[in-house]
């Protein structure tokens, strides 16, 4: 195997994977995503700290979403199950629709009636998912989904599924071989908090089986779908970063856990802060990610303002950007540009 | 370095690299893009053939452009230029734009009048891009920018630039790397056919340096946008392939050198071959990418059918898939579903 073989999760870290996904090498090349130094953050938070960005938007279908796929369509296919269910209108559906076509398994989507708008849909479409609009909000679309989960043909694959946790621990085993150590800070965006509890999950188990430490977990929520910060779920919650706009987290204790057991912190950052360092992100690092991902960098960059002492001087930062900028591109206004004429002198003037 | 890391072409591919990029280590994580099976086309070619596909659309911006852009930017930075020029309405633009950001430089993108629609043009704009509207036609735009080509402080980064072929034999080099030896078939689309030749040169490269064989060449191109099988350019070239609707490519000796040296091909193939084929892969194997993409699939398959002795059984063959379908979307025909009940037993008989 060559030293740069994208083999895939299942392949790559398959003596850690559980015993429900057998001997499946599912795979569309998902993980092994770039880990890219961050210089601008790091010279703003100044005091040497040194800051990568884990950019997930480079997985096959665009999102982190498919480090935990890849393992529960292994596991339903691996049981028998027909078609895989989830209730959502983004990375999700997109992601179960991916490992699902890939597994030779149907897909069906459920979502609230009247959300249909959404443009994220377009790829669970192209790979073949049947999507089904429910007479009801998002909780009664769960809710459906969640009845379905005794089925035998029908394997649930939201978050309540277990094996999206296995795999999306992933992303921590490859941050520590790639650094060779644990960061000392771990800052990544918060909705349904699944992904802080598969990090803080993922760091646990790689220092318990060989060291290398353990970060602090910053969860960064946006300020109007910050159940963390209030101390209970948030009725209404309203964010422009639509994957984290979530008032109920899925994995409550999961994200209480990480906080407590490493010291960490959850932090809210407003919209426009989110916006602000999206932007900065792909005009000024080179990553354009979707306004949810940023939120990690946002809520690094205020608490290292209100509590510089959570963020030591001179040590290793991860901020992990969630989806690709493509997810959303509509939040990038497009202006209408100035025309010019086609000669190198007036273009000169122009650059 | 880790067995998984994504170090970048710069890094992993030093001692390939031209000399032009000095010591530089510029990097989005590009190249180490998965290579995936496709088994549904290889039970339709029949013959024990084994298809892969080379799914580029995991780079940083969704697209094999990223592999010579680094490349390109890098040298324009090495050398000083403070912007980084292209005329591009598309992955070209979106590359240049994320790479100028990363090494600093400013980014303009020229574009004829009237062009400004296109949604694909978010990417640039997100990175920082200036987007100057120029008064003419695509022609006009890039002969304006070809004036600009001696001037010190900007750097044209189209594929008149010839670092980007340097960067993008990196693929080649991947796939010898990672199938342990050059595929019997190499198949991809060809519009400015700049890929074909860097693969082709990669291959070549590959071969004379360590063994691993040599591919046939298949350039696949859009039948509305197809001079190479025409023999001349073509005047309004068009196709829903909008990545490779081209009609006087820039590289057209390149492309007919890999035909004759590797004893290869072109082939053209239709609109609503290319579409399906898009959906097919997207659907059966998983795979979601742009239309232009899939027009390497789908001249694989019709030349198997016309010309199967080209093909030959138990062999193996790459597909390179150029970009991520989440470039255009629109292509996707969202449809409005039919209106269902939240309980269990109605959705049932829904799936």
């Amino acid at each position: 195997m060559s030293a740069e073989r994208k083999s895939g999760l299942l392949r790559r870290w398959r003596e850690r994977m559980p015993p429900e996904v057998g001997n499946s090498i599912l795979s569309l090349g998902e993980g092994a995503t770039p880990l890219v130094e961050l210089k601008g953050i790091g010279a703003r938070l100044g005091g040497g700290r040194t800051v990568f960005a884990k950019f997930e938007g480079a997985n096959p279908t665009g999102s982190f979403k498919d480090r935990g796929m890849v393992v529960a369509i292994a596991a339903a296919a691996e049981r028998g199950a027909k078609c895989a269910v989830c209730a959502s209108t983004g990375n999700t559906s997109a992601s179960a629709a991916a490992y699902a076509a890939r597994a030779g398994m149907a897909c069906a989507v459920l979502i609230p009636a009247g959300k249909i708008a959404s443009g994220k849909l377009a790829q669970a479409v192209a790979h073949g998912a049947e999507i089904l609009q429910i007479d009801g909000d998002f909780d009664d679309a769960m809710s459906a989904v969640r009845e379905l989960e005794g089925d035998g043909d029908a394997a649930v694959v939201n978050s309540i599924n277990p094996m999206r946790i296995h795999g999306q621990k992933s992303a921590a085993w490859e941050i520590c071989e790639e650094l060779g150590c644990a960061p000392r800070v771990h800052a990544l965006p918060v909705g349904n908090a699944g992904n802080i509890t598969a990090y803080w999950r993922g760091y646990l188990e790689n220092h318990l089986s060989g060291g290398g430490g353990l970060p602090k977990m910053l969860g960064c929520q946006a300020a109007g779908a910050a159940p963390f910060l209030r101390g209970a779920p948030v009725e209404n919650p309203e964010t422009a970063a639509t994957a984290i706009r979530i008032g109920n987290p899925q994995s409550w204790d999961g994200a209480k856990r990480a906080e407590l057991e490493s010291g960490g912190r959850f932090v809210a950052v407003s919209d426009s802060e989110i916006l602000r360092e999206q932007k900065y992100l792909a005009s000024r690092e080179g990553l354009f990610c979707e306004p949810a991902s940023a939120a990690s960098v946002a809520g690094l960059l205020a608490t290292c303002e209100s509590e510089p002492e959570f963020i030591p001087e001179e040590c290793l930062i991860v901020c992990t950007l969630t989806g690709h900028g493509l997810k959303d591109p509509d939040i990038v206004g497009v202006p209408e540009p100035k025309i010019h004429s086609a000669d190198a002198d007036s273009l000169r003037k122009a650059l």
